[in-house]
């Protein structure tokens, strides 16, 4: 089969790679139908993510239709349609038991699994993939939602619920900034909406992801390369700040911006993939009443949230801006990685 | 009257004052029979708060008798016995009606008031002490409960349960570990206790606290000044790490701690008054699924605490360690700031 095969910093090879095979009773072997790129991908790429060998295919995210089921498999058969969860657990360890499916402990040849998909094992960019503990780290797709809905399944809807909007705790009458509107950001804005918030005020420095943020959700905007950001944020929020600050960028200047707008009593939820260590202003915050929360998704949520696209409670298609051939995947990398000027968001790549 | 007056960093004097008069029509009047110091005190003396000002009564803590109401004071009357609230609140502010008495936006001459007792107004070092929005600042004492027992529930048992405990989850089968064994880390772990943990561990640089500390229901110590404490502690949890890891310090080192020893999916439950901002390792941390609370006692729980001591369910009146006289308060400083040498947990100063 083709795959994208990661060379070590700055190189990938869409090249010829044998075909994966069902190496445990409880794997499947999925046909990639569609697929996406991650910002993550673009960190493993610059070499962030060092755990990530030579030689790997990368890729979490995908929508494709079992070709091949391990004897272990009980819920799943040749031919389902299924969402690939980013994570993969096996559902019975004492994490899976708590629905914190992104530490599983099942041992897959590393000590715990999770996110291992184009990390630690060979991922979705691929005409073929490997899934292990299929049962939990599938799930069917109702026939009315389409592939580029469902992909959105894999990884970002449920990033922005689960780490966003639970574990900030977004609740009714809520004032909601989240800073970074990317794809995640993005998701956090538009699923932010199912708990009834008040506002949902978009913060970035670019105008034009700051126009997109209103047609997921927000209800106002703030570009934060503005002298006056901070006032107006405040002065929409009673003085006080915002109930729940998002932090979906990963770097120390927006984190820091949510320490300064999170009001007495209120949540930092971190989505972002931090690289470095941030300075934490407990002299300020250790009389605030503050809780932060940090997180991998787990897709616990996937279930509850494809209910809610089926029945059109939750727009999803809106995240694919660009559609390309698994082949172009080069040229779709250059598309994703050139976000700012080509205002994609998620870029499709079909079988 | 007589009062321990603050003069500035280093200074403070047992000297005669005015008495306290009702200035609102919701104040209360309150004779000291029983009150005590708090490590914040110190941290006043030192010039770590500025904004006390020099002239202001010490004090945030005491249990007293009622000698005076105002007119608008509903549910006390002269000669009860009442628990002072180290927390002032108005009770119906939005931050009242959330239970979060320690944001309370009442405006008592400054912005929001909270924690003002011996910090923006004068406090309960002294004979008569002045206490705003009597209704919900004030708790009546039952029968059965003694002053020295009773003057815990004025902050420390409080912040340990809600700061601690409730804001940690502390749930059944938890491994908890308090990092820091003076009065506010012992009251956390006698009111975990409550929840059901599997093992309360505690970590401190003395034995004597460690000692100190089974008798409130730690289940295990580690003296984190030998070298090999990490892995002593880390053992004692599967290899994962706590569940929920208390910092009851406020120094950087100990929050450091706290970030190394937490599970995937556990707590940090910040006690501690920091004077410097931290390092929080992000990059570790950002996929570790962990919870950070901060905050300053709301005192919400107090009615409960106190329900728990009256049946005998938490023994508060073994943090007294040593009594002095009122008029005796110089001595009683001097014997709880050298608590490493003399052993002081709570020193008692009665009428």
């Amino acid at each position: 089969m083709k795959a994208l095969v990661y060379h070590g910093p700055g190189n990938k090879s869409w090249e010829d790679v044998p075909d994966p095979q069902i190496l445990r009773p409880t794997d499947a072997i999925v046909r990639i139908d569609t697929t996406t790129i991650c910002g993550t991908d673009l960190h493993i790429l610059k070499g962030d993510v060092p755990a990530v060998d030579d030689g790997r295919i990368l890729g979490h995210e995908g929508v494709g239709t079992i070709t091949e089921v391990g004897p272990g498999v009980q819920s799943l058969a040749v031919g389902d349609r299924v969402i690939i969860s980013c994570v993969s657990a096996c559902g019975t360890c004492g994490y899976c038991r708590k629905g914190l499916y992104s530490h599983c402990l099942a041992d897959e040849g590393m000590s715990g699994i999770g996110w291992i998909l184009g990390h630690l094992i060979d991922g979705t960019q691929a005409e073929l993939v490997r899934i292990p503990f299929a049962d939990s780290s599938l799930h069917k797709v109702p026939a009315g939602v389409d592939d580029q809905t469902a992909v959105m399944l894999s990884d970002i809807i449920p990033t922005g619920f689960e780490i966003g909007v639970r574990k900030g705790n977004v609740s009714e009458g809520d004032i909601v900034a989240v800073i970074g509107t990317g794809p995640v950001g993005l998701a956090a804005i538009a699923t932010s909406m199912l708990d009834g918030p008040s506002r949902v005020i978009a913060v970035d420095l670019d105008d034009n992801r700051l126009e997109q943020s209103l047609r997921f959700g927000a209800t106002d905007t703030v570009n934060s390369s503005t002298p006056g950001w901070y006032d107006t944020l405040m002065a929409m929020t009673d003085g006080l700040g915002v109930d729940v600050a998002m932090e979906a960028v990963g770097i120390p200047q927006t984190f820091e911006m949510c320490t300064r707008i999170v009001r007495p009593g209120g949540h930092i939820a971190n989505l972002g993939v931090h690289g470095a260590s941030v300075d934490l202003p407990l002299q300020d915050l250790w009389i605030k009443d503050i809780t932060l929360t940090t997180g991998l998704v787990s897709t616990s949520t996937t279930p509850l949230l494809l209910r809610l696209v089926e029945h059109g409670k939750l727009r999803a298609s809106a995240f694919a801006t660009h559609t390309f051939a698994l082949d172009e995947i080069d040229e779709a990398y250059d598309v994703f990685s050139r976000a700012a000027d080509t205002k994609a968001l998620k870029v499709m790549l079909t079988r």
